[in-house]
């Protein structure tokens, strides 16, 4: 079955339908920003503005930026970072661990030369000169927020090329580094709207960089690849801007009683401090992730095994915060749990 | 303005609503198989099927394929040309013109060496050896349905990688070259479902290549990038097989008439006999297309010059096949210009 985060699979496993897992193991809010009513106008037949300008404007309303800084939109965040890497080609990629396997595997495609830095030690650790740098902030999946000033100032000193991924930073109350694009132009920051909008069927994620180097991205991009669906959808839900400060705190209030669950099961000894929408835990005694896996699917509840992220093992088990009920019924199956 | 296409920069142009402009510039069918309905139960929340089995079954159903080739799915089209061309990455590229610019383009930027065959001249004219051929069929923009045997014997004799681009087959009634691949592992068959279903807003293009093949140009796929709204949309479109016999006959007859209105008008001197869900024709005299374009303009009518595909000039003209109405009113309004 793999990490888990494939509930089609889980679901066949089970024999039930996908709807009817409750997954922890992809961080996704729980909540909507608008429902599909918001479709009925949408036009499929033609093509869309091959420019998105409607789109655009709505992600610059919502994400203001500074004159000189552009966007370019992509199909998700993994597509932005595949395209990024595809256009950069560099010979020596460092990477902050732990991270999502997908870099290391991409760079691998690409022929970099990886370096890990493992921010668990210590994250202002020396990078090869005019290297290229993947940051994730918070950070996944442990969820730590990283104050970025000393490290931007650092990558500049060695002439890195930066990427910034905060595909998560709209949970917190932080600042995107998006703004320093101004005062170097080798600065892309990478943004998903699928997490904080609670849809990854929708794929839109976005490249925020100078214009001189957005210009030069889009040229091996094609004419049309987002959905008119999608965009109309987007549209509306970056419209509503109430929906940030009540997820914010709705995330923040539900993280609380995940982490009170999960404490209070006695099945960890450690809870990383995790400031995004998923909390990071280990098992006691370097207890198998796949075992709590195991007997969590018996309930028809996925969690992930995080193993497969550079740096960590089977004993880390990593939970999306959901909705109180989801959370009340993982902690009543975590305590009929003895390990 | 450009060459047309753009339905959003012509509408703000004329200062009106972009539905409001009867658009002859894109191939999109204008009948749809399913209506905006069919969405309501999708789940946005959820990541979709990273292996997109359920789309991919649908497609299988409808595009039959013998057991060795299978299927990727991209945004697009467009987005399935760029990746293969990336992936492939020719050294040689043969281009059989006219074609539209965006292949030529693409092959810039990868630094192919370009040899452009008209195929207005000899089809079957010499290719180098272990080149990589491009062949949209039937043809754009002016329609021409090819009996592809011939050209796929002399370019497998000559070693050659075959792109067959069949994004407006469904319009005909010929067998896709896809079987072939069963043979020849260097054929790659691309297929759009947006012209045939009236969807451009909806972006799901795929491959067709033998299983090898389509396991190494996936490598380089980020792991989710189609819509899930896109993907319910499309399994349904898929599944109304009625739609295939009446799309072909509706278009067979709308055709007929569109040719017929052009030819009534006296403004072209050659009406090509497309196979497709268009007509070029070419203006008298070396008409001006965007004189043409201009006049035509004045009642919200959009047609396509087609002078930025390679071998054509601005006296071609494409009209794109539509309902009644509109050809109608198209006709009304060609027979008021007066060259």
């Amino acid at each position: 079955m793999g990490h888990g985060g494939n509930i089609y699979r889980f679901a066949q496993h089970l024999g039930c339908l996908p709807e009817q897992v409750l997954d922890f193991s992809a961080n996704i809010n729980p909540e909507q920003a608008v429902d599909l009513d918001c479709l009925q106008q949408v036009q499929v037949a033609p093509y869309a503005d091959p420019d998105y300008s409607a789109l655009k404007q709505a992600l610059k309303t919502r994400y203001p930026q500074p004159v000189g800084v552009e966007i370019e939109v992509f199909n998700g965040d993994s597509a932005a970072i595949f395209a990024i890497l595809r256009y950069l080609q560099p010979n020596d990629l460092v990477l902050y661990t732990p991270l999502y396997g997908e870099y290391a595997q991409i760079a691998g495609h690409l022929g970099c030369t990886l370096h890990n830095i493992n921010r668990f030690g210590s994250v202002t650790a020396a990078v090869p000169k005019n290297s290229t740098v993947i940051f994730v902030n918070p950070a996944t999946p442990d969820g730590r927020l990283y104050e970025m000033q000393a490290l931007l100032t650092q990558w500049q000193a060695t002439d890195c090329t930066i990427i910034v991924n905060e595909s998560f930073l709209d949970f917190c109350v932080m600042d995107s580094v998006a703004e320093h694009i101004t005062h170097y132009d080798r600065l892309y920051v990478i943004k998903s709207l699928s997490k904080f909008y609670g849809c990854a069927g929708i794929r839109i994620g976005f490249i925020l960089a100078a214009a001189q180097a957005i210009k030069a991205l889009i040229r091996f991009e094609p004419t049309w690849k987002l959905s008119s669906l999608d965009m109309a959808y987007m549209r509306q839900a970056l419209a509503n801007m109430a929906f940030i400060e009540r997820t914010r705190q709705q995330t923040a209030y539900r993280r609380d009683l995940l982490g009170q669950a999960l404490q209070a099961s006695g099945l960890f000894e450690q809870i990383y401090p995790g400031q995004a929408n998923f909390l990071l835990a280990k098992l006691v005694n370097d207890g198998d992730g796949y075992q709590l896996q195991a007997r969590l699917a018996a309930s028809r509840l996925l969690v992930r095994v995080c193993d497969n992220f550079t740096g960590l093992d089977k004993s880390h088990v990593r939970f999306a915060v959901k909705d109180e009920s989801a959370i009340a019924q993982l902690a009543s199956c975590l305590r009929e749990i003895h390990w």
